[in-house]
């Protein structure tokens, strides 16, 4: 892995955490969507050398509120910026890394990602994410 | 806040850790130190943009040991680099933002950091992060 592209964070609420991370924080604002079928709303805020991902859950079911009612809001993942991701995939999985996803998977802003198994990466949820042209 | 300079990760076996992320993941690792007045061994991995700093617990009462009881091994902080660190603290408290340090203290590698209370960042243990000449 030769770059982290974003960490990604589990918020209750966005509007309460975009000010915290554009206010108090200092940080640039670049864009929100909503991505349904992981059941959240996104926010990109510009960290300079990394971009900080914010997800705050739009359903009681999606990955994100079951993250939030076991743990709290905090940091949710790390995620490596990868070319050629379904050959990453193959290539994490010969190592002996489990994936939660053996094919790439849409993500916001366009890009293709797959996520790790925190149980082969010691806790850590680890997504790799590949960038379509023109994304964030 | 303009740069991330690490993330910071618990693990229970330093040893363990290393194979997961120079063997599997590919990523070099730089150097390993203790910091005995934080009680964690500390080995830095270069993810290409960032470091990953690796936190393994060396006596029972370290605050990570404490985490990985409560919380299993895990993202444990964010660090921005910054200069001037005391002027950065005035700064976040100004915003509202509460410190666990009201003043720098020595981190790994020489580094100057304080901590900002998860309660005020939204569930995230953040730090402030200002190198030395020549550190990691």
């Amino acid at each position: 892995m030769k770059k982290v592209d974003h960490i990604g964070i589990a918020v209750s609420s966005l509007a309460d955490a975009l000010v915290l991370y554009t206010e108090q924080l200092g940080m640039l604002h670049v864009k929100t969507e909503t991505v349904e079928s992981q059941g959240v709303n996104v926010a990109f805020l510009d960290a300079g050398n990394i971009m900080i991902e914010l997800l705050e859950p739009i359903n009681p079911d999606s990955p994100v509120a079951t993250f939030i009612k076991k743990r709290g809001q905090g940091i949710h993942h790390i995620a490596y910026g990868v070319e050629n991701i379904n050959w990453r995939i193959e290539e994490m999985k010969e190592s002996g890394i489990q994936m939660i996803d053996n094919a790439a998977k849409p993500g916001a802003c366009g890009a293709q990602i797959a996520f790790m198994h925190p149980k082969s990466t010691g806790g850590v949820l680890m997504e790799l994410c590949e960038k379509g042209e023109g994304t964030a």
